[in-house]
């Protein structure tokens, strides 16, 4: 009989060495290879990286003393590149809602979607179907939590700007007797603390602790039901803010409260390498990206310690049309944005007050304004409103560093998938972002009836 | 004893599990995945090809009709990604010439340099490592045989500027008593017919059989030493060439001369995807990778025939800062490039000639010219020469389609790598475009003493 073990066997022992031969030779996936099912999920979201931003990244990243230049923490885990598109009806490049929405429930629909179809029908999300399995559920973002993305996982809604809406579900909506999220962290206090209606003390009133600031954050008890809001609307930008890593900060809170023996969901997301897209800010769009970096540094460390944990990050389009180099230059320079002191937003919004411009634009970006540059800072006036002001410091960046930006919105490019952990090998090659979703319900499995 | 045949039977049985299920489901794969090392090679450099090609590519095919954007023949086989950056003191952003040493070395280099080092010093090429191993070698491209990407893997030049240095160095370099190459298909007439030299001629009186049109090619007896030029210098555009597919027509027929028992290495490079990159023409972007899917579908078809070979495709780099949108709009409208009847270089050669200019282009774009476009056109007069009439009718395409560039020159991004095959998942993750060369080294092994 012994004709019978050896296909047994050979299917047990082939399967370890299939899990360990095909992820990547990284220590992460050594200690994952033998897991394939993964107990926690971290889903990771760059809203807005396209491939011009890592690869961007990797360059503003280079030790220049060092012929090499370094990977960053993204790069050993590269497994393949997801397809953006939203539903026909919204033609070919998406936006934030929609693709946020493919990847919370696999299912194409129109720009502006909250997780509802093109009938405006709700949709189930990883998150929804992860809370009904008995698991714990977060999100931890740079925008506002009722943002697009964070939004599409958490909430339905026919619309994105229907903010005030968005922000109520997060508080009535219910899975069984629970909300849909234990743990959300973010900006957004004129959301939830609003004449009308002040969510925050209804969240308090349900058992949920409350933060206002990162220093709290870190005070108070783990592993309990959490709201935390740090800003108005978005989280100060990356270069302004008191914590530069402060995606890292939630992100690791975030875990805190959310182990426990039945895993759970998290949502963590850069929103804000979308809006320095958007702004045409090559300077701020490094400084999220830095952030992003910092975060799937500790996400390693995490899973090298958890390697029943899959980490998946992608984006859901990219911004801006950026490209490295421009004008028919075969250079780009981020020597000149590697010691911005603040973004040009603040540098803009306080330059009026300041006796010498040139030399305190000097000072914030880290280098000698040429001649061209100082009488270009000199038509500074307040006959410029805060948007031109910053147009003409951007301009200096983007001629320093020879940066092409081709729109103030989205493009169509896919953008890159990189995995690690538990399973992450199901995430290998050109992918729908409507897959992401799939293979992340596949490992849920059949939600109880 | 039956507990040492155990390991035995596993390391066996487990190996062809992993090969199978570590290269992508698709048939070819199946078919590969017995053979780990490949005695063929064919390397595809697409010039110029960044992830805003493939995608904008696969939307340009897309059809209408179904709700589904259709994947592209290349799509199935994406496997990772490539960092392009040359040596050092060329800074962030390489030209042709460095990256394809790059893919033919293993070694970065300076911009310009041709399968030299840093000090000018010739650097062995995967192409002289097969022919050293007793297998045949080819290059088929759509440029000039001579241009960087071909050179840079059968010459050595301190500079790709010395067209004619380098078409000598085709007949006199000798790897033991062979030539470097057994089979050059491409452009060049101007190199190798000249008033110092023909060395047609001396190919001919050294064996070679050659073949001035496609339809000589197609004649010719397989499986022998072959010279192939059907242009002046590159080929006519995609659009514009007797055949739109010129480029698998010679694919196949390289194949057809290399094949032997002791393998061969074929480099097939889609040349103009780079030129037209260079150019901002969206039209021809979108023809030359039409004739790159083209090849690669027949390499998929060649490959399920023979499971021993492996393919290899990826870009050197990204040309012209292409967009997939612009100017803030959310679209991109590949429906107006896809009936061009010619490409707008050959309509503006001719457009002086034509009584109503406004209904020529009309009929070679394939849509009606609204009234600003006819008044665009109006403005051509003799008095615009010929690169200042294609800007007109670019600026209409770039303009209906929402297309968007921002340099005449390169760009950083990192490029995709796809690959199929005996081998293929030697290529997976995000990669140095040197690593593309060293996996190939390793596949031929060590050349004899």
């Amino acid at each position: 009989m012994t004709s019978f073990k050896f296909p047994l066997l050979t299917i047990v022992l082939s399967a370890a060495l299939f899990s360990a031969a095909c992820t990547s030779t990284s220590s992460v996936s050594d200690a994952s290879s033998q897991v394939q099912t993964p107990r926690n999920i971290i889903m990771v979201v760059a809203d807005g990286m396209g491939p011009a931003y890592t690869t961007a990244y990797r360059l503003y990243k280079d030790n220049p003393d060092t012929a090499e230049i370094e990977p960053t923490a993204l790069d050993e885990f590269l497994v393949g590149t997801a397809r953006t598109y939203p539903a026909q009806i919204s033609g070919y490049v998406t936006d934030s809602a929609a693709s946020a929405t493919a990847l919370s429930t696999g299912q194409k629909t129109y720009n502006g979607a909250i997780a509802v179809d093109l009938d405006k029908k709700p949709l189930e999300t990883v998150l929804h179907r992860a809370k009904k399995l008995g698991m714990k559920t977060g999100v931890a973002v740079t925008s506002q939590i009722v943002h697009a993305t964070p939004a599409s996982y958490i909430a339905h809604n026919e619309s994105r700007r229907n903010y005030d809406q968005i922000a109520d579900s997060f508080l009535d909506d219910r899975i069984g007797n629970d909300l849909v999220t234990d743990v959300m962290l973010g900006g957004g206090w004129r959301y939830f603390i609003r004449d009308d209606r002040n969510l925050v003390d209804e969240f308090k009133a349900l058992g949920y602790q409350y933060a206002d600031s990162y220093t709290d954050l870190l005070a108070l008890p783990k592993g309990k039901p959490t709201l935390g809001l740090f800003a108005d609307v978005g989280l100060p930008k990356a270069l302004d803010d008191t914590n530069r890593q402060r995606l890292s900060v939630m992100t690791e809170a975030a875990i805190a409260h959310l182990e426990n023996v039945n895993g759970y969901f998290l949502l963590v997301e850069a929103s804000q390498v979308d809006w320095a897209g958007h702004a045409n800010d090559i300077a701020s769009a490094m400084g999220e990206m830095q952030d992003l970096e910092h975060t799937m540094m500790l996400l390693k460390q995490y899973v090298l310690a958890n390697p029943d944990t899959l980490v998946v990050l992608t984006a859901d389009h990219s911004t801006g049309g950026l490209t490295i180099g421009a004008k028919g230059e075969y250079r780009w320079s981020p020597e000149f944005i590697q010691n911005m002191k603040s973004s040009v937003e603040a540098i803009a919004k306080v330059i009026l007050e300041k006796e010498d411009m040139a030399i305190y634009v000097s000072e914030q970006f880290g280098f000698e304004l040429n001649d061209e540059e100082k009488n270009a800072v000199s038509v500074i006036t307040s006959a410029l409103d805060q948007r031109a002001r910053e147009g003409v410091l951007k301009t200096i960046l983007d001629n320093r560093t020879n940066t092409g930006w081709t729109t103030s919105g989205h493009t169509g490019v896919d953008v890159e998938i990189y995995a690690f952990g538990a399973g992450a090998d199901a995430f290998e090659g050109n992918l729908n972002n409507t897959d992401i979703a799939e293979r992340i319900f596949e490992f849920l499995g059949k939600a109880p009836e």
